[in-house]
């Protein structure tokens, strides 16, 4: 069967077909394609294009194809070339030639468009409960580690002391906005375009609102033109999984460091980490690189639609069938890794002696610059200050906080004693107290805002 | 002078602050700048660091520098390596050694972080009043034209009838979405980073949430870390500029094509269109094109961006600094396309003769078949019988309204006489009056919606 | 059976294993594979690591996996996590303890680049011969439509007559250009990286430059480190065919616009031209339209990958994993599409008549231009009186060539009499003549060429 | 003065005039456009177009327009739309009315593309040079530090011990390809589209040859409609930019590791670091990060322009002015970071002591297993003797070196006595010396290949 070819006289040619099909991946919508038409069928009813008892045959046939997806026992037939073409194929045969009075007023261009959107609000659905789970992740580390101290980098230099639940939150906050981005989406994506016909809208009174309602949808589309060849949400979604991936790629970067043996912050669990075929000592963070590697993929993806989508003309045009392959994989890349990261986060094991040796006094060299403000010097004047005590300290061998109090008072006269007490890593921390700041009670209150957030879903 | 180096033995090699130098970019944010330093002053006031005294004596300082920057008179000196180190050391220039106090407890960035949210902010204010004009053109010329009709294309091929009107509109709601889109991106840049240090917090009691009210700032960051790395805003702003564009390269297209003289529906004014250095009779669409062309250079800026912010370790790191570049070259973008794309569509020249003659009786197929299923033929045959009349007239030789009836009666016993009436094109447009629909009510419909958002600015 | 995890104390977890598993892809490298360690086991023997006799024993294991795979029969087991580690473990089921000495001195790491880069230059074989089949569909065209003349276009607007041939021939030398680099990149893609081991070199003496002449490869790598972590052959493969892509998406795009009815210059064949599901009278381009979308799918493929690439820390990294998808995917894309698009150029039906018809006078007007500069007339000062006579026209209502003689003499007195014998454009293709031009003799000297071209393969 | 628009009845508007005009960029080819003209002019002499006379008229007058750019003297005025139009307008001002003969037979169209061609092949010329600055450098420190071993790592982990020279000379190349594809790149750039007009060909008998050899092409377009859109040599160059980039990338994110205190391998010298304005004791490595950086923001320029190819028709489109401002950045950029990573890479410090701390008796334990094979065990066992030995090393807290001999046996009886001529670094890396491998001989044979191969240039 198929839904077109009565004004050709020769049958499509077998390469080309197969070129032309999208059955190989759109079948994925096979749910979402059988809803829509249930749904289409209740509206011709209200339309009073069919009767009653005609949606009736169609419902219970399309629940029969349903159930056959459902369970696996759908067979595809070489004349399939999408999803719709199967579906109303195997309706066809179900429901007899009532079937052939689905497809009125409706095109496939409206018709995918729906069962895509669908798609992309479930998968939104599904992504965003994922990324909760890395969160949940990173939120119980904070909470289980609260007091470990690290050293906070900025261009991988030892920059200042921070607390790890601290560094753990940064990440946090990140994924917040990737499900506050994801949720935004989902309400543009929400919008009818079924009723909108091939391009100029239904020549049938179809009640849009209605049929919206009942598939979920928030709104229906304005225009049919715009309806059948807007891509936005699909955009929109690949464009929030790359920036995820994107926060996802920085987190693994830096596991990926603390893991190395020159940092030694952490380990991963054995059942999160890879060995060598060739080297058997190894033990690799396979996983961790893998998501860093994604984050690429994906912007790719996003990138592939983008350029598909320039220049086309207006309404629809067969490039736009390029829109599912990456949205897919986009989604099904989110599904595979966000769940074992979130793993490898929970179980990793964390070495606070480690961390604690790599704080050096020299990272409080602020902190002095901060002292002599409090004195009155200008904080330029005590930023020179402080920097030419970091290098005197190299001179002359010693940790800063050795530095003998001649070398202090020849920097400067404010040093009236040597500012030993400045060397306090937990009174540094202590200080950072202003909000978002690396202060315990800062960071507790980050942590009670956290929890209430996950807790609002 | 440099806000750094006292530990250093050497001076920064030449091509190296050369390289490493933002100064040529980021001296674009001089007004923010300005403005986050004496919000930062008062500030430090509030938190007790320095007098009221003295911040008055730097927000004047600051004002002048203001003044300089505003009246174009500010000079630039070779240490100057960003807007941030040239501001400063003109500050210091004017106030003298108080200026050295204005860096307590901040960090570049922070502040740089402070200083092009704020510009976003201000840059999506602009880049949605372009984007309304366009609109307006578009809504000004549906309202002008209504009533006129011409084919709907799928496939670059006639579909169906429809109002121009209509196609004007389909561009409308797409950049809506635009609109809309960055207003929630200006809402999600709109959280104060100041206050976060270098990466750990400032270390003095800094009341953020009124110094994010002093400077128009929805929120504070929660974490110190994440503001200073944070730069969804700026891939927010690349992805809603780059899919804007792809909207307004498919307008174009459609406007090339509708200018070519093959189609010929439309001519551009003289004063938007080119000609040639060699071929004196030519006309051409040079802006459209461009307009169509930067959608890509517009993909490749946000491409860009994510690659660089992929994989990078937590917090602040150099590599950020290539954050400003493709923003201020998205932005100038646009500023530069939108309104020329707005004159252009206002002065274009619509020619509706030229489009009515592009309608043919074939355009109906699909009512033709409707016409079918309203005498109680399944709409799949009915597509059946419609395509082979279709292929039927061809082959005759004849547009297929004038198909005779005989051969009518040959395809079905449903046409007891010629469906001559189908061929109607004011009865085809008013059947698609389902909301979004191409009926020129349901297109009235859209207007007054439509100039109903404008209002809304 | 798994290469590695003796050191570890857990298992994978299942989620992991599953994400961090590459054999659902790289299956496909299994004929490369098996060749690569047949060599490899041959190169052992020679380095005395084992004997002959064992390398027999291996060879003719692996000849029996070969078959396997060969005639469909292989059976995955759920530890395959690779290639590698598949035909490993079917040949240790097969030849028993002897295959436990295979993996000797060599690591996935050379391997998996071993494989790869095989396949890559197999497939750019099979690639160039699919460009050769568009070359000859254009060729075919070109020879059998010499003579038909159709306007030639910038700026979609209409500017001097060419040749269809010529035209033709034009997308014919821009993919020359693309065989020409997948030669260079199978040159350079003609390294062995086997001998390399994970990133240090192997510690037996192996002859890898006999390794290399075994396996078809035109050279041996330099740098141990550099062969295991060098993927500039995929990315190259990925460019040339996304470069490759966009030639075919600049053919498409025109023919395209060609098959239109409003420009009417051709019309593919049935067997390559697809209908509407709604719309009964409709004859779509989809292959075009789709070739002309997955040149952005394959921009995408590219950018993928360059961007996973950046920033990687030296040698192998897992992320590499993710640089087979996109070249496999990049492949099979040219695979279906260039047969196809050399299909619908040979059997599409090209339309003289309307080519004709839409030459006009006016497209003449650089002609009338050259035609004063042969009067002593500066070009400059030629080109203005032809716009200036070309905008006349226009006003007076007529073509270019039926302007009277008097507005003639009006525009400049070196009309001393109508330049009517300027409008034949016969002539006008005539006179361009230099090598490239659409001049018949030109264009059949490049006929010629391309003949010569194709011949050499 | 304008190159075109006698036709118009109404000037361009100033917005779109803006928009339209390329001068702001296109500035930059005076050079090229210069020397195009004047071998322009001397072809229209040999075409018998212009006299011998008016020919050396052009020439003189182009002379002193060039001396006047050369000079910095160069006034552009509000009309000058691009660089042809304000050289053409320039000499119409020096040379009076022979300048309008200038553009005779020739179109902006084929000019621009021969400008940026020449462009092009000249900044390869210099790139080309900027690489091999970097190459010296590399090779330059593995001379200088021949014999200094440090661990190689894959996944991050400690792998195997390699000589730092060998890892130097991974990077020499990478960088060795990368000058390769820019020569093969250039080679193509080297075609002379000049002579094809606007796409049809120039009308006159112009020797196009000859004028290839004038202006150092290698050969001239064979099809006029190609020459003019063909920007492959573009995207060429823009693709050899981005893979350059990321190998870059990949030297700058190891010498980043590599100077962190954790790994502690290497420091820049003070003249190639910066510091920060907050903490007085950081010495960061921003040139290095500014290079990972900018390998993203070229990955975008590259897409960018590909996006922007894609879909567009045949010929001429005002699209293709888009292809010069990524080209030019991408030139800027390897010009400033090539010299300052060489710069950095010649002036770095290196920690043999650190490095030779870091090695570690696990790191052998691939060749604990390869002596497992000497002694007959086949590789996959002895790969899972060694694996349990590297775990039964940790449980007992001792370096794998360390396990006493009764856990050897208890391993594997082929443990007559413990294998501690294994661990022996300098026999390890020596034992790798097939071609590319690390041993300090086939090190030596790869700086003489590399010595040789710099020579060459």
């Amino acid at each position: 069967m198929k839904l077109w070819g009565s004004r050709f006289s020769t049958a499509l040619d077998p390469l080309a077909a197969k070129f032309n099909n999208s059955i190989d991946f759109d079948r994925r919508l096979w749910d979402q394609d059988i809803r829509g038409s249930a749904a289409w069928a209740r509206g011709l009813t209200r339309a009073g294009v069919i009767t009653s008892g005609e949606a009736d045959e169609l419902c219970r046939g399309l629940q029969r194809v349903w159930a056959e997806f459902n369970g696996g026992t759908f067979k595809f037939v070489p004349g399939d070339e999408d999803i719709h073409t199967a579906v109303e194929r195997r309706l066809s045969e179900i429901a007899g030639p009532v079937a052939g009075k689905l497809h009125t007023g409706r095109s496939r261009n409206d018709q995918v468009a729906t069962d895509f959107r669908l798609w992309v609000m479930e998968a939104i659905d599904g992504a965003r409960g994922r990324i909760r789970g890395v969160q949940a992740a990173l939120l119980a580390q904070a909470e289980a580690l609260f007091g470990v101290m690290l050293p906070g980098y900025t261009h991988l230099q030892r920059a200042q002391p921070i607390l790890f639940s601290h560094w753990l939150m940064s990440h946090f906050w990140a994924l917040e906005r990737d499900r506050e981005r994801l949720v935004q989406s989902r309400q543009r994506a929400s919008t009818l375009p079924l009723g909108s016909g091939a391009l100029a809208g239904t020549a049938f009174p179809i009640d849009r609102e209605r049929l919206a309602r009942d598939l979920g949808f928030a709104g229906v589309s304005p225009n049919s033109l715009d309806a059948v060849s807007d891509r936005d949400f699909a955009a929109e979604f690949l464009f929030d999984a790359a920036l995820l991936a994107s926060h996802l790629s920085r987190l693994a970067e830096s596991l990926i460091l603390y893991s190395s043996l020159e940092f030694g912050f952490l380990e991963l669990a054995d059942s999160f980490a890879t060995g060598s075929s060739l080297m058997p000592q190894k033990k690799n963070p396979d996983v961790l690189e893998l998501t860093r590697g994604k984050a690429g993929t994906l912007i790719g993806l996003l990138t592939g639609l983008l350029a598909t989508l320039k220049g086309l003309p207006s309404a629809y045009d067969k490039d736009l069938q390029e829109d599912k392959p990456p949205v897919f994989a986009a989604f099904d890349t989110l599904e595979a890794m966000l769940p074992v990261l979130a793993g490898a986060i929970a179980t990793m094991t964390v070495k606070p002696d480690r961390m604690k040796a790599a704080l050096d006094a020299g990272m409080l060299a602020t902190d002095l610059a901060d002292g002599l403000v409090g004195r009155g010097v200008p904080f330029r004047e005590a930023h020179g200050i402080a920097g030419r005590a970091v290098r005197r300290a190299i001179e002359v061998g010693v940790p800063l906080d050795e530095l003998p109090l001649a070398e202090w008072q020849s920097l400067s006269p404010a040093f009236d004693e040597s500012p030993g007490d400045v060397f306090d890593f937990d009174k540094a921390l202590a200080r950072r107290n202003a909000i978002g700041g690396t202060a315990p009670e800062a960071v507790k209150a980050q942590l009670a805002e956290a929890r209430r957030v996950l807790g609002g879903g």
